[in-house]
């Protein structure tokens, strides 16, 4: 079996996520699995790093796939971007390990959220922006981003509330900066639960907004409570950067 | 009379161009004086500082427009950029000398052109660049570029064949660089003839790709006809940056 990891680029505007499951049709998987099953004359599974929700995009996807015979991976990259959505671009094919899966052995992940903060909407930037015209601290917003660092139950953080496997999870880094009219927040940890990114983001906003002081950040997360963290920020912002092996 | 500057942007894609005339419709100047005419109830007619292709961009075009009676700039801006379509926003709004006129006034334009020359094409930015995957000497494109510097006669570069005006403009100057895979142009001069720019652009693609020489222009600008230049490069990768007055 050959094994071949893609390095994807995304759009998630028109997209129902990352992953099919059960009748949810129109996903990012979807399109690749046809299209790279139809290349190379066998049906494909493509393994993930990780799922992005609906609308989410993604700068450094990560997948992996097996064949049983080899095929030029210049040709995938080449022939897969010919037929694949303009909104859905294949960036690097490499051959990986027979043991390599894109989920299971990844370490770290960056998220990358974007909020535009401007007076007027920066029009070139609006798919790729969460819009938030009131007034931010970003230095609140900063003191409350290290109290989220480290080795937490991000229950409070964690959409789903039937979860039954640990929410225990770490996070190496929050980077908050502010250029022009545009705060990026990057996240980089070893994994996030459903949503966490979003509501971690919506979190931090309201701690810049004022309505939620930094300190708070500790109580929020021990009460393991969702509806004690901030609101959920919309998908559009968000950026799946990079994933670390 | 009141007299009103505004600054622009749009994302020309779906639009055919700025300028209504005859039945064209959908232009982004209509759409500007059926927001605006309704906000103020007075019938406005915008004055743009020079029209732009279907399909061309702006981040700073200029335009005027009077009213018989005073409302508040800030008011303007606000109820315009709430009725505007997302991909036409008004940026600023100032009260004007009443004898400003945003195209007889214009001493300056800069324009930019982006190609994404990279294998693989950045899809955040497909919309905002001309796509060319073949390998361009950036060096002798900027070699080109000096010849076509000064006061000429760029009737080589006008698509306009029955063109009874002057084809004399000047250019003050052509700044190309390269980020990543992308390819910037800008251009500067008093005045740019109908497709000048891409004509221009698709000269500088053809002295890059070796079909013409550097010192070719000389002869092309000389024998002030419209096939001795390049192909017309595609209006998606260009911008009208700004208008100086």
């Amino acid at each position: 079996m050959k094994n071949y990891k893609l390095t994807i680029q995304y759009e998630g505007t028109k997209y129902n996520g990352w992953q099919k499951q059960g009748n949810t049709s129109n996903t990012i998987q979807e399109k690749l699995e046809t299209v790279i099953s139809s290349i190379t004359g066998e049906s494909v599974e493509i393994i993930g790093s990780g799922r992005t929700d609906g609308g989410v995009h993604a700068k450094g996807q990560i997948c992996n796939f097996k064949l049983t015979k080899y095929f030029d991976k210049e040709k995938i990259l080449e022939e897969s971007n010919k037929y694949l959505p303009k909104d859905i671009r294949i960036i690097l094919v490499e051959e990986a390990d027979e043991r390599f899966h894109a989920r299971l052995n990844a370490k770290e992940k960056e998220y990358i959220y974007y909020i535009d903060n401007g007076k007027v909407s920066d029009l070139f930037k609006r798919k790729y922006v969460m819009r938030f015209k009131e007034k931010l601290d970003i230095e609140k917003m900063k003191t409350a981003s290290e109290y989220l660092i480290g080795k937490h139950d991000f229950k409070s953080f964690c959409q789903n509330k039937k979860m039954k496997k640990s929410t225990i999870r770490t996070i190496y880094s929050i980077n908050i900066t502010k250029e022009d009219d545009i705060i990026r927040i990057s996240y980089i940890g070893n994994g996030f639960l459903y949503n966490m990114i979003r509501i971690l983001t919506g979190t931090l906003i309201e701690v810049g907004k004022g309505k939620i002081s930094p300190e708070e950040i500790v109580d929020i997360i021990e009460k393991k409570d969702r509806g004690a963290a901030g609101f959920t920020a919309p998908p559009e912002g968000l950026f799946l950067q990079r994933v670390i092996y």
